[in-house]
């Protein structure tokens, strides 16, 4: 069935950074067909919906996250790193079910859906649980098992990784893109690392891990093994797989450069969460002008509290700001594009972008609000002003997971309550 | 009349940080009666409103802001400093009204009363309009003509202040605070603050003031006068006046804690403000630990675009965590207080604080929400997880603003509408 939705305006974010206002889209199955004026003489075949007081824009893109931790959210936060991890977080882990796994990620999608991401990379465990649910939810999900060498001394849970490539990974899932997940240097050695390579290359898997996201990382890989994160990951093949999403890069360098040469994939700052871990800032500037792709990630839940791309591209603009020391040195266009096209670019998706052929992936946000008023600048009002509660519908792949506020893929106060019944038996366990 | 609002649980911040769930207040007028556990029997002469799914807390005060900037929010966005204020936010606030100020006052209140503030500190022009649109919204307000002395040769402008301070100062406007506005010391000469300081002591009025915002006031300041913005500031007198409010702040060093010595009053940062304009991140630790009163601000919305004291909460984490490096040096109900108390203490004012004998000025937030479930720690959910959107109910000197989401005081569409056509016309002339 063709559908067209007319609008105030809409943001195609393609090349010519096309605006059309007012505006429409048709789309057919999962693709859009066409993009324009509203003013066309309307397609008789396509069903109609008018937003008079919305904007079109494509969805976002949210390339790094554990979902399933939101059933985590605000469990001893504000507490140091490894006391945080080692006397909450992994002892409550170790109690995941996957049916709780299940019931978190759907958690999670729920406010992904509302805050207008289409679509999510996710590394956690129980990746079929994690699956079933992004399946459920409609969001696209790219899902990888995190692999820890030490809870993997026979390689068995890599071998269990490329198994859940092949169950989820064919055209019956087409939403599902599964790949690996070595969890990072510090945890995975060279060998290790290697091997995850090796498997990549041979089934055709991408790979999604955390890189210099610290400094204690580099100095810790320094003195191990005498190397920076990027060269050792470059080193264990893992920049010769089909592609490599590298979450935070934080502590990116110029001598980090030439290792990242040629990379299919990308770099994902997740703003809030390396500022709020004490981390740093994401040296965008010089990813940008090295040529590398640049998305944007939230982390997951129980640090960065909430799976908000909007409050992620005003973040990243702070933060770039602040250490250019310049109000013009990062723009809210950029911010956008990080979070459409630029997660889109590191994923591999042609998604990000509205145009004829691509995904109909694409939000419908209410600009008829205070905090939007007035509208001398689109792009600004929404990266900065608006709140992600403006966002009232949500389409991938052509079907609509929010329709005016409402989220119809599955039902959002059962998850509530599913969720927060098993978060409390996780921490009185 | 007397009134008691029942609620899932009512965060007191008092000098306990006493939580009552679930929890009742009970107030009569513009002051509170009673708080405590909803199991108390009811007073039988009250109003009885339950809201079992919200939690009611104190009222959030934004201890500085440009209010009627609203009119330009977004507009030249994203430019350098000085070419945005000479080429485009001058021109046109050089052809604002007071019909401009009084509806671009009114659509602030809108943003500020649906994102659980109860009260602000602001610096504007027209400040007879603005406290006229102040007054309509019910919102309090600590209102100050900016004075730039190269605009005011004569004094007139600081005569006419004491005059619209001896206006609105007294019995019959009971929730406006008029005070005086030296703009900067980089826009007022000492001998201008000098002026401004005398007229404050005579008078009986507070001083709000921009202090060391930048680095670039900081040089300019010891260039032409040898000194630092506060001991410039201290040797006008200015922290001899009843009261000074000292915006920004966020060049302080340990150097200047002499100046600051004594000082009634206190130091407002404004996260989002200082990151976006680039000009760094208050050292809340230094003055914490010197024993000043710290608040917390949005400044105006044309730098900031949106005027959200819990966007304000969580950025001034963040920053913190960012500037010391670990996740454990500032917390979520450290920032609460910035917010509650915090602002208070630097406005002089008694709320911030649910007990008896306070002023009656708390809202109530529906937490029955994806982002904000699981509960495991309430606080962090309000300060990193929460959109304002959950705001629901609005209460200033025991009378609702905000009602289940709805502004009672003024008609916000009409609000908006004037203000878009304004801002419009604004920036076409
Ligand atoms: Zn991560
Ligand atoms: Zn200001």
């Amino acid at each position: 069935m063709r559908r067209q939705l007319e609008a105030r305006a809409v943001l195609t974010l393609d090349a010519g950074d096309r605006v059309f206002a007012p505006g429409r889209i048709v789309w057919e199955g999962d693709r859009i067909l066409a993009v324009g004026p509203a003013g066309d003489p309307p397609d008789p075949d396509a069903e109609r919906l008018v937003l008079p007081e919305a904007v079109v824009l494509p969805g976002l893109l949210n390339a790094h996250n554990h979902a399933a931790m939101a059933l985590l959210r605000g469990y001893a936060d504000d507490s140091a790193l490894m006391p945080w991890l080692r006397d909450h977080i992994w002892p409550v882990e170790s109690r995941l079910t996957a049916e709780d796994i299940y019931w978190g990620t759907l958690l999670a999608a729920a406010e992904m859906i509302r805050g207008g991401t289409v679509g999510f990379a996710d590394m956690y465990f129980e990746v079929d649980a994690v699956a079933a649910a992004v399946e459920r939810s409609g969001l696209r999900g790219w899902i990888a098992r995190g692999l820890i060498e030490a809870e993997d001394p026979q390689r068995r849970k890599l071998a269990e990784s490329v198994e859940f490539a092949a169950r989820w990974g064919g055209p019956e899932h087409p939403l599902i893109t599964p790949m690996l997940g070595p969890h990072a240097p510090y945890t995975c050695s060279p060998e290790y690392l290697q091997a995850v390579g090796e498997a990549a290359r041979r089934y055709g898997l991408g790979v999604h891990i955390h890189l210099a996201e610290s400094r204690e990382e580099v100095a810790e890989l320094a003195a191990r093994y005498g190397q920076r994160p990027f060269a050792l990951a470059r080193g264990a093949g893992l920049f010769e797989v089909p592609r490599c999403v590298i979450a935070h890069g934080v502590q990116l360098t110029p001598e980090d450069l030439p290792a990242l040469a040629g990379l299919t994939g990308g770099l994902v700052p997740c703003p809030v969460s390396n500022a709020k871990l004490g981390n740093g800032i994401f040296p965008y500037a010089l990813a940008r002008d090295a040529g590398l792709a640049v998305g944007l990630g939230t982390d997951g839940p129980a640090s960065t509290n909430r799976l908000d791309l909007f409050t992620e591209m005003r973040a990243m603009a702070w933060f770039q700001k602040l250490a250019q020391g310049r109000p013009e040195s990062f723009g809210a266009r950029e911010a956008l594009h990080l979070a459409t096209v630029g997660s889109a670019a590191v994923l591999g998706h042609d998604g990000g972008v509205l145009e004829p052929g691509r995904p109909a992936d694409f939000i419908a946000v209410d600009l008829e609000a205070s905090p939007t008023t007035p509208e001398h600048d689109l792009v600004s009002n929404l990266v900065y002003a608006l709140d992600r509660a403006q966002v009232r519908w949500v389409v991938v792949a052509g079907r609509p997971l929010l329709a005016d506020g409402r989220i119809l893929t599955f039902d959002e106060a059962e998850v509530r309550r599913e969720a927060a019944r098993r978060a409390a038996r996780l921490v009185q366990a």
